[in-house]
């Protein structure tokens, strides 16, 4: 049994959908991989705060030092959240040789190009699926079963807030404001739901799957972004009556050398594969040119879905380390 | 620059649409991966039968053995389709330290145990990406991305000449016979399609992914299985009534230790993910105890989308070779 030890930078909604994830099937993946994953540091603000999530006694630290240079650890996840200072434990972290697996899309969309150099001088993997439609295998298939195409279009639903807020307006013909409100009693939006309403959040994604789909990074305040703060349900209504569908689109698209790219909301042909998309669920659309069409769909966010992408990280990276 | 030698057991259609992925795409794939994929030997029945696809001389071979047991090639690609001789040159690949690739469905499901121990006594790797659900990538999310769940379904639409024939049969009222004679003259259907419209084929895919996904192989002559043959068009409009879809459904269910498994038309409600996938569009719906409900959409035939994902896994393993 190979056993591989991983600190966790954060312990909010993901961090604890990881360690969740782990203590349900870590009896399962031990037995179908041979390797015995343990989460044995979590860096918190205040060990003493009340959690619903149990952990072992010594395991909470508020000293960084304790994960990013213990040489006991293999593996960083960083779930913190906001760019700083997670981009600065990431660095340190490969810096002292541990591989990184983060979910935070804001950091790793604001210094891919630096992560990357970093993670590859000191021959270590970082591993980012978390960070881009949650659950949804997405950027491991583009870098591996795919890497044979050549992408023309990489596009998708990438935001549960904003495609759910859409969906409740076209489906009960009601205003952006009601839908909101309700989203954020429900828990379903942020109580500020900038990120989100006005596309910044799909605009990290895209730049990430860009980078590694297109091997072109553009930041996330180069890409045009529009959000759906100004749609009305009279604009929903009349795509409708003309068989279209209201969705916030991230989308790069590839011609020749030139690659096209924005997030703005869009009228998707109800017949297209994004228009069945609804709630708060994500897809990803992607045009190779050997493989054609493809769409994987699924749970954009959520503490275990970002838990399990977070998990199956690690267990790449470990079955690839000692 | 990483040079990898792969022959071809065979040149139908995957191997035609391998090579020609290949050519397509291999400066692309030399720029992001630095591996160089070279196919130096191709088994064919007939080397003067005349092809579309040009090879340089001297590739084409008519024996095995300039193959299997060619001290210059790394990877082995079976795609000759049926069980015998396939299986046989597989296992005797493996047995001289190759690593194999197979999109055969049919020659792998019957064999997997062995195939799956031969490849391990012999520390070679066997890919099978190729088998289900053609260019989807779905065995590497399932055995990579996804390894941190429990599976409680895995279930999908696996073939695409059934789903052209159903959706044609509902969207135009036609009567199987009917759409049957224009799916073979259109090339979408085999002039014997027993294999597709009894569910055979589905079967196959199913067995490979139970076995990858659950653990637990059963030989696809052991899956219950009904094919379309008996639906009429009658079937299919009084299910469109109650809000239903008609689709070949190959399924297998874990309820604890119990897992059930069928092939069997099956009445979908259309608010499902699996009742949007038309016509030849193959899709796999997976649960998972953490990442909940996906789908994985796309192409489940032909040569350049079957060839995308022969590539990807000849691709997956030159990482990991030398």
């Amino acid at each position: 049994m190979k056993r591989v030890k991983v600190g966790l930078l954060g312990f909010g909604n993901v961090g604890t959908g990881t360690y969740e994830t782990l203590q349900m099937n870590r009896d399962h993946i031990k037995s179908t991989s041979d390797i015995d994953i343990e989460i044995s540091k979590i860096l918190v603000n205040d060990i003493n705060k009340p959690r619903d999530t149990k952990v072992p006694r010594g395991t909470l630290t508020t000293n960084v030092n304790d994960i990013v240079a213990n040489p006991d650890i293999d593996i960083v996840v960083e779930v913190l959240g906001g760019i700083e200072p997670a981009n600065t434990y990431m660095i340190t972290a490969l810096q002292n040789g541990k591989h990184v697996v983060s979910a935070n899309k804001a950091a790793v969309a604001s210094n891919f190009i630096e992560l990357q150099n970093v993670s590859k001088a000191n021959n270590c993997i970082l591993k980012l699926e978390a960070c881009v439609a949650g659950g949804i295998p997405i950027l491991e298939p583009l870098t591996t079963s795919l890497m044979a195409n050549q992408f023309e279009e990489i596009s998708g639903i990438l935001n549960g807030t904003t495609n759910y807020i859409l969906t409740q307006m076209s489906d009960f013909g009601l205003d952006y404001s009601k839908v909101l409100s309700t989203a954020q009693e429900k828990g379903f939006a942020e109580s500020d739901p900038t990120d989100d309403v006005e596309g910044i959040d799909a605009a990290n994604k895209l730049s990430i799957l860009m980078a590694l789909g297109f091997g072109k990074y553009v930041a996330p305040a180069d890409i045009p972004t529009v959000g759906i703060t100004n749609i009305s349900k009279d604009d929903i209504e009349r795509a409708a009556e003309r068989g279209y569908k209201m969705k916030l689109i991230a989308s790069a698209t590839k011609c020749g050398d030139v690659i096209k790219y924005s997030v703005e909301p869009k009228e998707i042909p109800i017949s297209h594969p994004l228009a069945t998309v609804n709630n708060e669920f994500n897809a990803v659309f992607i045009k190779g040119n050997a493989v054609g069409e493809l769409m994987f769909y699924g749970k954009g966010a959520g503490p275990l879905p970002t838990g399990s992408a977070v998990m199956g990280d690690i267990l790449s990276i470990s079955k690839y380390i000692k």
